[in-house]
């Protein structure tokens, strides 16, 4: 029976109008990093697992993809399981033949989990991998669960009463409970080691220290590929999508962000969409403020209620600050950000009220005067830049300036763009001390915004210019020599496969160059052969007229 | 700990320049199928497992990655196992109390498996998916494996004799015995409901059944993007890599077999690539020759014989279909074909010979004849074409023409793209009757063709064209102006983010332009800025030159 087909949800096709759309927008993102002076990179689609898992803390990692061992993935592992059990069993059995003191029995058990970890890996016929098993938890829950098992009476008495036959049938109690209790706690690791990359910065991070011989420092790398998260699917977030990423490491100096502010104003005003809007903080402000109010060690807490500002109202800010533990005299002394306003510099002269007594608030602020009196000098084309204290994306790891992109006024949608400066990018592969600084482009809704505003150029869906009427065999291949000179030219054309038979099908020739908006027509019957001329009809006027093929390359061009 | 970075084997990291390189090929094959009129689409990097699945053999669908479903995914599994081994159990339990009677319980034994299925899914507790899970089988292997059990004495005696203890101990058991046996027959596709591609044909086919009633027939599509396959990792061969696919379907016209030679022929010149060899057979020729010797029901033994014939000459494909079971009689009718030599016309003239009974023959040398008399007439550029009725790839499938072409002679490299003509692509999925034909190009050895002959062009890699040395802050402001213009010109520049401290740096910034290869640099201090100079350094020559903002964009376009 037909399958009737669909795709995973979460996930899309394009069809070749959307691909000539977002091939519009990466081919402008490219073409502005490659004049920045960045260099694309690749890297594999799937990474191995512990090059990922846990770099996104709990929730991320949830929703990493994760891919199955090939082959028969799990034989090994259940083999593996029931001979440690068995193994374990026989140990017990044989003591408890010799001892039935229950506070020994005890002794024995907790003895017993220290020395089973180095007992599973001496014994040859056991071939755990202990990249993807921990032995020592392993051990630990097989002898609990036998524990378990030992204390019910009737299979105790029949387990030392009799032969191995009830050695056999408890392991594969055993073996089933702790499936049954435990299979997730081993099993998925063990049956998968590969996974699908779920951004471009941790895969890039690695890229880096691996290669870090080959590489030039500061290296200026941008990245365009697909990633992936087991997100749950809904309007706009998708479970495959596109990230574009240019990030610089190897240097601490603040050019960098200015170069950034730039680059988003190059590519921005490139895609012909005017008026984003570029917000910055740095993370050294936030610090400095929760430390002014006596809230160091509820940097999140306090960050968090401040970003609902826009959203929320002061009140309720102040509510949820003070329900977090923030003292009202705190509080009070964040007034004056309530009322932040006034332009760039007026907002960083009230931000030097505020932060006069924090050493890493007075340093964020230097920071921000020197990339915005940078950018001010320098100009932006169609951009403008913002301070904006309540942003505080990704502050799990920017330890500097915070990027965010805004569609331009009156458009309705989240962050185009973002990025920020991370003090130790490489640390958690082997290389200390290196510091990053990246933005990325948020394809997706780049490409809502484009659509919405009728930004996209007409001519980039542009496939076939010129269609060649098959009015026979003898006038194809006729057809097809002019063909080569249009597609030597340059020009993209096509002869429709089928012939015209018994004078039927014309119509369907010429429907089909309409439906696919193929500008030109050619028609080539006996009469254009023995001229060599070409009957050249105009799809949108409807003007027909014949012509050489010199003056048909010309018109078409 | 840090970890010490790696990616999975098979899988490739691509550097600057390679990424440079492949995009090279990509674009050049890209622009190519633009001219031909194809249009791109692009699918999805994971489809569901049953649109793959079974479609490229047994050998092929173990080398699909699977994609573990997300969340806890083996505990509904499990839960659901139990619960069934249970119910089962229970009805087992309840008749045995009532009959003693060995016949019949085989009996009701074989009339449980029998409705189980049906109780399975009426209960309310038990949620197994039937997509993923048969119930069927499952209900018979739960069944059988119960049954092993009961056959076991001490266990039925417990059994029957006890309270729901022992039921609860038997289901463990059960659960265990069945996860220990046949975990993988039932887990593996539970808990992986999709898979990454393996190719882009079966994607493009679920595409255009999906997609029917938005496509305009003929539709010509090509579609570049990476693949998965769980090979062997080897020299060459790779478990991530691309491919780039033309395809026509929708039209039986043989002008499509044509267009595709000429564009191998055009893709492979505008590489550069001259002297490659277009193979070509068909289908109905090998058929045919199967019929005329009587093996047309040994059509895959005789093929896989003759595909030989290169590598094992004459005697011994003769010996192989010998042990096959062709007949020597039928082997001697095919002596004009191991002695085939000669051009197209000269060769085509013996298989008539061979094929004059054979009305399948007869239609391949028709066709063969019909493409040959056009690509005479319309000429190729740099490539030769070359009638190979060895060729054999992709018989499973193909039932037209057959395409594969090889590098120039001298170049020790397997074939670099191949294809052919599949009568019904789309029937699997539900549309029947829609014929197609494709060609397909191998990227990762073009890529090694290219480079063993030198024939990637010099200025592809180029990254960075002027670089100005940082002396400091204010030099820098000053630079960035010029940068700034540069990059509206469409040069590619930056400024060196770390700025020259107490006069020492200055050689690590000229290191780092001369490594990367930059050729100019520019160097702006105190006198430069009063007097609006910059001082531009040819990498290459070392000559030093003062010039204007406008002089310098000049200089270095």
């Amino acid at each position: 029976m037909a399958q009737k087909p669909s795709i995973p949800k979460g996930t899309r096709d394009f069809n070749p109008e959307q691909v000539a759309k977002r091939n519009y927008i990466f081919s402008t993102i490219k073409s502005q990093f490659q004049t920045f002076g960045f260099q694309p990179i690749e890297t594999p689609s799937f990474e191995n697992s512990d090059t990922l898992m846990g770099k996104y803390g709990e929730e991320g990692d949830r929703l990493i993809f994760k891919i199955l061992n090939s082959g028969d993935f799990i034989s090994d592992y259940n083999n593996n399981l029931i001979k440690s059990i068995k193994l374990a069993l026989r140990n017990f059995k044989a003591f408890i033949e010799k001892n039935s003191n229950k506070a020994e029995k005890e002794g024995f058990f907790d003895n017993f989990i220290n020395v089973f970890p180095e007992v599973l890996r001496r014994n040859k016929e056991i071939k755990f991998d202990e990249r993807s098993i921990n032995l020592d938890k392993l051990s630990s829950d097989i002898s609990t669960k036998i524990q378990t098992y030992l204390d019910k009476d009737f299979l105790l008495e029949m387990f030392v009463e009799d032969d191995d036959r009830y050695l056999t049938t408890l392991t594969i109690i055993i073996f089933g409970d702790f499936y049954y209790e435990l299979g997730n706690k081993y099993v998925g690791e063990y049956i998968s080691e590969k996974a699908l990359r779920y951004d471009l910065t941790v895969p890039f991070a690695r890229y880096v220290v691996q290669h870090q011989n080959e590489i030039e420092f500061p290296f200026k790398r941008y990245q365009m590929q697909p990633v992936w998260r087991a997100d749950r699917p809904q309007k706009g977030r998708f479970r495959e999508f596109y990230q574009c990423d240019a990030d610089v490491v190897g240097s601490d100096s603040l050019w960098q962000e200015v170069e950034f502010i730039q680059l988003y104003d190059n590519v921005f005003t490139a895609l012909g969409l005017k008026g984003t809007i570029i917000k910055i903080n740095n993370r050294k402000i936030l610090s400095g403020i929760a430390e002014v109010i006596g809230a160091s060690d509820k940097l999140i807490d306090f960050t968090v209620a401040l970003d609902k500002l826009d959203k929320i109202g002061e009140e309720k800010v102040k509510e949820e600050m003070l329900g977090k533990g923030i003292p009202q005299s705190g509080i009070d002394k964040l007034q004056p950000l309530f009322s932040l306003s006034g332009d760039f510099e007026a907002q960083i002269e009230i931000l030097k009220g505020i932060l006069s007594t924090s050493e890493e608030g007075k340093k964020g602020i230097e920071e921000l005067d020197f990339i915005n009196e940078a950018i001010s000098s320098l100009g932006l084309q169609s951009a403008k830049l913002q301070l904006d204290v309540t942003l505080a994306r990704g502050l799990n790891y920017y330890t500097g300036a915070i990027f965010e992109v805004s569609a331009p006024e009156g458009v309705k949608m989240g962050s185009i763009g973002g990025g920020g400066r991370y003090a130790d990018l490489t640390g958690v592969f082997g290389l200390k001390n290196v510091s990053g600084v990246g933005i990325s482009f948020g394809l997706d809704r780049i490409y809502l915004v484009l659509e919405e505003l009728g930004l996209f150029p007409e001519t980039i869906a542009k496939s076939t210019e010129v269609m060649f009427i098959n009015f026979g065999d003898k006038e194809a291949l006729f057809c097809l020599k002019a063909v080569k000179s249009l597609r030597e030219a340059g020009v993209n054309a096509e002869l429709y496969p089928d012939k015209i038979t018994n004078g039927k099908h014309m119509k369907k020739q010429m429907n089909y160059a309409n439906k696919r908006e193929i500008p030109f027509v050619v028609l080539v019957g006996e009469e254009e052969m023995n001229t060599s001329v070409y009957t050249l009809k105009n799809m949108i006027t409807g003007d027909q007229t014949k012509v050489s093929l010199e003056a048909l390359i010309t018109a078409v061009k």
